[in-house]
Parts: structure tokens; sequence; C-alpha cells
């Protein structure tokens, strides 16, 4: 098959005017939704196509509303105190319960409380009954042919007793919408071991369907379809005939593999290819058979993003509802945002509640960092024409995350250790309604943090090179004048981390200077950094000599990763990090890793429940068991 | 088997102090909740029941970030616009795009934008390479071992995606909650045509099991069970081992078939019997085997409001979730309510806002009115040890629906007619995101309401017995120097509803002092029965001489109900209501059902949407197909 050019350019449509044209042109030909008859115990939720009407009335004979006898009102007439009347067992009443019905010679219910049993075939009756007095009539909760629910009303748990009490065993309702969801690509395959080289695992599809569910929407999954034109048309034929909607993923841009827009030009009409949202853009808009077709990108990121802005309000309109509004929260930006004047950029935010303020730190901006849609609390949109926010802004975030949640979190910003994943997971376990949130931007980052009141915590482990002694005198120099407190948290290993066997046979960190030794280090402002940094200006090591001393990676894992997929020879940092990947260690320092906190914190609950958390016995044994740590101090607050 | 005793009285303990030590009691004895292994890709709000680790990096290959060429960062070394270096294919360099795999002996890739062909196996590039620049590295969005969730964490759709590009196809969850459903009681059956004398249909059950969807939970209903202990017995036994909690429903009072609690003492502990609640305070707390058995009263009314208030918060302690918040709103009681000082009081209530200020009007507060729990808004807690409140006061109400709903609501407060309900239909069908609420007052309430700013719409049919023309001089009356409008609704036929065939040969209004005929009536205030009186003393009859004029229904349709089943001869209502139930009818006169509201409403976007529906065909042709009325002037607006 003949590769095909490269020629076609993406337009850059503003988001709400595609949507609203998209919707306007497709709603018109939209065949609209089929009805089907189910039974009233399985309509939880569904939407009623047609008024429904009682069947039978509730209750469908005259009940007694009380214990007691069942008489004929005219008989008890001209009873008194001084003038009581006997009446006869079957003659003249009935013993009845509540909720029995009563025969129709009988018109009035005298409660047990007013009977007196004169023997077991007659009774005493000392007040004169009214008709029908304790009766609860035919029809008394619902009459036969009365409306119990209007068209286009969703089916609630309360409505269900009474559609059953009215005698209504089945109810037409509208089918459920159903989108059809087709993965593309050669490069993807499902979930298998061991993964091939130069293939992704489709998640995109697994992840729309639970998107779907949320919106009260079935997603059906069709096979995965490799970047072949022929076979891309076949799998939009049937999924166009067996679905209201189609979502296609992905090759919805403009390059020599992506196929889909031409495919969808071919069968039907293309509305927008391209909107001007990051991330997101290659965006596909089309109509085949009078359905709507959808091409969405590849990156989890932008997949998730395109599809929550377009797949949910279409879902909406097509099932004219309004779509249930996302809740929002003003907060203020720490640092300044910088955006592109050509997109509506969806940034992905982290929020933390500190002192009185809320305050938004953005994550990680790549298309493909899955993670960061996991660990974001909310959505920053920047309009369009924008040139991004400064620092102090305060803007309005859309949650990922309720509300309530958000308010139980410790924000932690500053140095990365696996600790910090085990202590998250700790308090997630002990149901303590608190969460801990990581930024992990190195250590310094964490003071300046605290120092600008962005954190509740900040990890650190900083070396006084004078006197050898790990983070006090860091903290008593930036924070001069404040109180503050350090919670020891663990000593931990640093080293060199090297290949399983040590191949290169490094030893000292003198050998990173020997030329076919490739490093890979962490970024400035890590504690790392300036730990090996000290270490070199110590052994005369000048920074320049180091073949990857420049490639810099943001947490201890990625430069294990690096190691283990043979792309350098070595990197510093902890013994944990190396044990999960499985490499070897050459211990150098043992070295101080502690929160650092303001004092006037320590006495709130959260941190109360944080300390009892550290202290517990389960968290240092996990700790222990990682390697390269020790837990003698773990606990002990130190103020400062 | 011998008849029990009523030997046990119920005690009265509140709400919240119940609930609080039965979970007290039972939490400790409670076994917990099995796990089980579920597929990610079915794994949406599900919760972690352990951490989760990555394990494969994402992505785990070094890919290209950039469509380009693939090249070793050295081979570049010195390039410049002045000395451009080639390189040859295969040997230096090798054609790749964006996401596929990076070969060892490569470390960078240049942009195809930056490379110049010179032919097709050489390339030209004019800038010097950097090691790793273009390269997603292995690990880049989430590492081999990292933590992907923690412990108790709701799997979300986006984690979905994480997960599975962690390489993670499979996940520990813990299992669903399931709670059994024990219908008990010898008169309940399932839904059945005819339903027999005497019989209740089973609604309860399948009520409960929407409820516990939407608490997340699995209902698993059991077979209906008679007022036999042994039976009931032998169910509660299964259902304790199948299940995490138990509902039995009802047999939960203290009457003489009311075994439930007797079974219940002899099984296992029984804490409370009888809680401070109205409508449901035969409740039972129990624990069998370390499991929790719930009995909840029997009338659906008292059966929401148990459920919703007691298995719901236990559903939550079990999960150790906090209870979701309920939506609450501030709104002003138009009526006294009294209340009993010895229960905490559920009422449901309408709510409109008119004239910008919420309204509550409460609903019937029988514990068998269903149709109560399909009309109520929201939810009025009443605290024990109260009284009651004035009518002005201002209330909280907990929500049954959204509030953008009930802000789109037009209320209506007056007379009844089936056109009413007709009407509803319409504008839900119209999906013009509107909706008519009704309560039936009788025209007189509905003019009093209007007077009080209670509703947006009164339906009125008030006769002028000096003119004959209706509903003008009464609202001349009652709104003197006020300005307001009539909606002409219909003109409808009314008339006395008599038996099929007419066996007692009525003929005029005379015939009701006849000896042997018995009547039923409506309520004072109603303009139907407004226009008997009047016709009454036009004829000279004698209201006291008529058997049944005391006996009062609220609605047209339970007039001709009481008449159907036989319990009156007949009584005063619409033609409509007559061909509904299959009625013969004596027309006596016609009468016009107009809709009076203020002049300043008119304009109002909501108010016109009503009038389009109303003057549409397709709705003067429904209402014409029910018979007795004419819709000749229907839409047609008066100004008075």
């Amino acid at each position: 098959m003949a590769k095909k050019e490269r020629n076609l350019y993406l337009t850059n449509v503003p988001l709400k005017e595609a949507i609203d044209h998209y919707i306007d042109s497709v709603k018109s030909v939209f065949a609209g939704f089929s009805v089907e008859m189910v039974l009233v115990s399985e309509s939880h939720n569904r939407k009623t196509s047609r008024p429904v009407f009682a069947e039978i009335s509730a209750p469908h004979y005259n009940a007694a509303a009380m214990d007691g006898i069942a008489i004929n009102a005219e008989d008890s007439y001209g009873a008194s105190e001084t003038n009581p009347i006997h009446l006869k067992k079957a003659k003249h009443y009935q013993v009845i319960n509540t909720g029995a019905p009563l025969k129709s010679e009988y018109n009035a219910v005298v409660m047990i409380e007013d009977v007196v049993e004169v023997d077991h075939k007659t009774v005493e009756i000392r007040q004169a009954a009214s008709p029908w007095q304790h009766v609860r009539p035919v029809g008394e909760d619902i009459v036969k042919g009365e409306l119990i629910l209007p068209e286009n009303h969703i089916i609630r748990p309360q409505d269900i007793g009474a559609l059953l009490s009215g005698g209504v065993g089945e109810v037409e309702v509208f089918s459920q919408m159903s989108v059809g969801i087709i993965p593309t690509g050669s490069e993807i395959t499902e979930l298998k071991n061991p993964l091939p080289e130069g293939k992704i695992i489709e998640s995109n599809s697994k992840m729309f369907r639970a998107l779907l569910h949320t919106y009260g929407v079935v997603g059906k999954t069709y096979a995965i379809v490799k970047d072949d034109p022929e076979i891309i048309r076949q799998s939009i034929r049937s999924a166009v005939v067996e679905n209201d909607m189609v979502v296609v993923n992905a090759g919805s841009s403009a390059g020599t593999k992506d196929y889909t827009v031409d495919v969808l030009r071919e069968m039907g009409t293309v509305y927008t290819h391209g909107v001007a949202i990051k991330p997101g853009k290659p965006v596909i808009l089309a109509e085949v058979e009078g359905k709507p077709v959808v091409g969405i990108p590849g990156y989890p990121v932008s997949a998730y993003v395109v599809f929550d802005q377009i797949i949910r309000p279409l879902v909406y309109a097509f099932r004219d509802e309004a779509s249930t509004k996302v809740e929002t929260l003003k907060a203020t930006l720490v640092r300044r945002i910088v955006s592109s004047l050509k997109h509506e950029e969806f940034i992905r935010v982290k929020l933390g509640k500190v002192d009185d303020r809320w305050i938004v730190t953005p994550l990680n901006r790549g298309a493909g960092v899955t993670m960061s849609l996991v660990r974001a609390d909310g959505i920053l949109r920047i309009p369009q024409a924008t040139e991004g926010y400064e620092k102090g802004t305060e803007v309005e975030v859309e949650l990922s995350r309720p509300l309530e949640a958000l308010s139980n979190t410790l924000v932690s910003i500053g140095s990365h250790d696996l600790v910090m994943d085990l202590l998250a997971n700790e308090l997630h376990k002990f149901k303590c309604n608190l969460t801990l949130s990581s930024s992990h931007v190195g250590s310094m980052g964490g003071i300046i943090s605290m120092k600008q009141k962005e954190c509740h915590l900040a990890p650190i482990h900083l070396l006084d090179e004078n006197t050898g002694e790990y983070n006090e005198s860091y903290t008593k120099k930036y924070f001069a004048g404040e109180k503050m407190c350090l919670i020891k948290l663990v000593k931990r290993s640093q080293g060199l981390m090297v290949q399983p066997g040590n191949p290169k046979r490094l030893t000292t960190l003198t050998d990173l200077s020997r030329e076919e030794i490739m490093m890979v280090n962490r970024q400035k402002g890590a504690g790392t950094r300036i730990l090996l940094d000290h270490l070199l200006q110590k052994t005369g090591i000048k920074p320049e000599t180091i073949e990857g001393y420049q490639r810099e990676m943001t947490t201890h894992m990625a430069v294990a990763a690096a190691i283990k997929t043979g792309t350098a020879d070595c990197g510093m940092g902890v013994e944990s990090a190396a044990k999960a990947m499985e490499l070897d260690f050459i211990p150098i320092a043992w070295e101080d890793y502690d929160l650092l906190l303001r004092k006037e914190l320590m006495e709130t609950e959260e941190i109360q429940k944080l300390l009892e958390v550290i202290r517990h016995n389960s968290f240092k044994q996990q700790i222990e068991a990682l390697g390269g740590y020790d837990c003698s101090e773990t606990g002990v607050v130190k103020n400062i």
C-alpha cells in the first residue's frame, strides 16, 4: 500500500464553536432513540418514553385502617356511655386486622381499644361509628388511571414502589444510548506479558467505557484495528449500524499513518478536523449515516480531555438533558503559567488548602503523562488568546475530586522518596479521612514552597557541608526567627546505582570521570544533586568531565529506570530505588530524610494523625523491608 | 399454631442514638469485607484493598517523541550552518516515527524539519544534537514499581487508564457489599392480574434494591415469606450466611402477626425495637451471627424513610466512608405544621420558588401514600420534642430533586382536573426544561394561595351564582386593585357519576334525597362542592337529608373510585373521571376551568412556554379524547 502524503492541515476552531456547530448539524439528522419495555423492578435510572398511568387502584379494596371490628355504622347509631349497644359476631361484626379487606356488608371499623368483649360471640360499644371511619378507601394512595409518572422522567427508587403499587409491572423507556469505541493503531495491543518493544498497551477504550458509565451510557468496545484504511472503514461501518454514536481512537491527526479523517470523508461528512485545545488538538467531528462519529487523539491525557470535553456534551445534548455541572473552586496560583495564544489549554493541577488559602500547583503538562490525570485534583482551563496567568492570580479550577476530600489533604512539596508513597498509602489504609498529596520538586524547592506558605510539609535532605549535619542548619538559615519543626522520618543510604553485576566495575565516585562511563543525574535543587556536587567537589572531580552529568531526571526511580534500560551506566540515588529496579548499589553516604513544617501546625488534628501513622510499627516495618533505611529516629520531633 | 399474645411494647429511642449505638455494637463483631481480583477494565467504582504498583514502565522502551531520524548524538557533534554533517542511512541514522522504539545504538532524535535530504541514503544536519533530545525515556509516565493507586481508593476512569498503562491487568478490590432483602407477610404477593382482594403487591423489596443501587451496594431479594415464625427463621438463616447485612420487611411491629422480633431474639441479639420517628416507628435493629439484621415496617412511606435513614448510614459506616451529603434548601412554611412531641417527623413536602421566595407545602402525611414520595420535592425533618412550626417559619428541607430542576418549576395550587396531569406531561414531553407541580386543595384553596403568593398558577372553576359567569367575578372580588389574568383552559361537563347501567335510575339532583341513595361528596372549598351546594339550594334540597353528604374525597377520581367499588351510588364530578373509571354519567352543567395568575408573570419565559404548550393542537386533541371537554377557548388570555 502506497504511503499517503501529509497533505492535510488541521484547522484551529475554538472548542465551543466546534461543538455547538457539530451538535446543530448532527442533531437534525440524528435518528433519535428507540424505546423498549423493561420490568419495573429493573427500571432504576431509566427514562420513561411515555406517561405511565396506574393500572389498578391502591389499595384496590376498602381496607381496615386499624385492628378492630368491622361493622355497619347504622348498627351503632344511638350508642353512648349510658346506652351501650351489643353487637353479635357474624350477624353484626367481624374481627378485622389492619390492612384486611372490608366485606361489602360493612362500612366502618371500630378500634379494638373501643370494643368491650361481653362473651366470645358478643361485644359492646359505647360510641356510635360514622360511616367509613377507620377505613382506607379504594384508591386512597393511587387511583386506577391516575398519572404516576410523566414522559421523560428518570425513574427513582420511590417511583418503582409507586409503579408496582399501581399495578404496573413493565414500563416503556428509552433504549440506553450506546457508544461504539474503535481502538486503532498498528502499535497498540491488549495487555500482555512480556510486552514486545514498540508496542503500547491499549488503555483508552477501557477508560472511555468507564467515562461513558459515569454519563449513564453503555460503551461497546470493538477489536483493535491496525492502521489500514480498508479495515478502519469496515469497523466504522459496523459500529455505526450497531450504536448511536461512534468514537475512533486514534489516527485522528494528519500524519502519514492517520487514515481516519480520509475514511470519514469518504463515508460521510467531516464537520471539523482540528480544535483549538491543548492537549487534544487533532479531533475529528464527523457524521456517517446520520450518526455522529468522533475521532479522538491517542495520547492518554489528550484522549481523556477530548472525551470529557466533546463526548460528554454530545451525550447530554442527544438525551436532551442539561449536562451535570462540574464543581469548581477559586484558588491562587503559586507559579506563573505560560499558555499559548492559539489554544484553550486544560492544565492538570494539584490543590491544597494552606493557611486558609487554596493553592494551585500545575502538574506535568505532557500529553503522555497518564499519572498526571491520576494525581490531578482538578483541571485549570486557560482560555484561547490568553498568554497565561501571573503568579498570585486567583483562578477557577474544575474539580476532579470532591471538595470534602481536598479539604482533608496534607500538602507536601519537596524531595521524593518511596517512603512518601508508603506514607500516603498508610494514611489511606487507616481510613483516617486524611490524604497526603505530594509534589516532587527537590529539597530546595520544598524550602521555597514552605517559605511561601504553599505546603504543610516539606520533605528535605540537605547537608550542611561544614558540620556534616542534615536539615537543621538549612532550616535555621531559611526560617530565621520563625518557629519550625522537623519530624525525623528515615535515615537512608545514598550511593551509586549500577547495572546488575556491576559490569563496569565502579567502586567510588572517582569512577564517574572514566571516559567509558555514562551517568544520569538528578535535577538542580534536588538534595541528591546537592550531595553529589558536594562529594565531587571534595574529591576534586569537575562535573564537565563526566559524561551524562547534564541529563536530568526528577525522581530516584526515573534514574534507576534509565540505568536499568541501559541508557546510562550509573546514577546517584537511594538504595531502595536500586533494589526496586533490581540494580546493584554502591553505598556512599547515610543521610537524614525529614519532614519540615511550621511549629504552629504541630498540635492540629491532621498532624497528630500523621504522627500516629508515622510512629506505628507497621509503617516502620514496611520501610525497613524496602532496604537501605534506618528507622531508629522515625517519628521524633525536633523544634528549631 | 396458637396466636401469639400482644405482649411487647415498642421502645421510643431517638433515631441518632439508636443508630450510633447499633453501629458501635454491630461493627465490633462484623466480619469485614472479603476481597476479590477483578479485571481492571471492569474495576470502575470499585475500591482497592491494597496499594497497586506498576508492573512495567510506561513507556517501557525509549521512544521517539517526534517524527524524524534516530542518531547517535556523538555523530552530530560539530555540525553547524557553516559545517553541515552528512549522515548515512543504516550506518548513522534510521527514519523514525513518533512513538516508535529507539534502537540501542541511537540516543537522540532529530526532528524531520531539521533534516535535509541529500539523496535517498544520505541526509544533512546543520546543528549538533544533544544526547536524549526528543526521546521519551523509559518510565517518563510511569516507572515500574511506582505506586499507581493507594489502598482504599475508589477507582475512576483515569485510574483505569493508568493501571493498564502500568501493565496492571487485574486489581484486588473489596468485594461489593451484599444486602439480603426478605419480604414477609401472608397478604403480600408478586404483581399479578387480577389481583385477589386482600392481597397487596410486594413493591418495597424492588424499591430497596434501587436504593441500595444508589448507595453502590448489591441487593439480593429472597422469596416472599408468609407470617410463620419457622419460615421466617429459615429465610433469615440463609440470608445471613449469603450476605453482609439483612433487611426483613415487614412484621417489625408488635402486633399479633408480627413474628420478626421474636425470631430475631431467638436467633441473636435485638438492640432496639422501636425508634422515635414518624413514619417508621416499628424498627428492629438486631444482630445474627455477627451480621446486622434490620426489621423495617411495611407501609411504603415508612419503609422508604426507615431504609434511607437507617440502612444508608449503616452501609457507609461498614465501608468506612463518609455518607454523601444530602443537598438542603432553606424555605418558608406557608402553613402551620403540627408535630408530635414524641417523634422525630419526616414530612414530604413540595417546594416552589414564587416571587424569589422558596415556599414549602406539606404533602399527605399518611404512611400508606406512596404517591407522596413520588410527588415530594424534599423531606422536612421536625425534631423530637418539637410541637411543629408556625406559618412563616424558615425551615431547612432535604431535597429529593436537584435544585436546578426545582428552580424551573411552575407551582400550581388549586382545583384538580385530569387536564392538569396532561399539561404536566406535555411540558415534560416537550423537554422545555419546565416542570409543573400541582397541589390539589380546591378552587378556593387556590385563590387563597394565590393571594398569599404561594403559587404561580391557581386552577379554578368558581361560579358566580348571580350572573352564572365563571371565575372572573371571584377574581375581581378577591384581587380588587390587583392586575390578574385568566388563561382559559377548558369548558368541562359536570354531573352525577353513577354505577354502570345506572341501576338506581338516577336522573336529576333531586334523586339524591331518595332514601336508598348513598352519595359521596367533595371536600369543602372544592369548586365542585360549591357547584353542588348552589344547585341543591336552587332545587330546595337540604344537605342533611342526603345520605353520604358528609363523606368527603379530595379528587374527582377518588369520588369515581368510591362509586366504582360500590361504597356509594353516586357523586358529583367531571365526565372525564366517570369515563376513566367506566361509570355512567348524567350531565348537569358546563363550567369553565381556567388558570388564574398575576399579570406581571405573563411575559416571563416560563408562562410563554406554558402558553405555547396549552395552545398546541396535540394538547387539545388529547383533552378532547378524554370526553366531556370543550377546547374552543383553550389558550385565550383574559386580563382582569
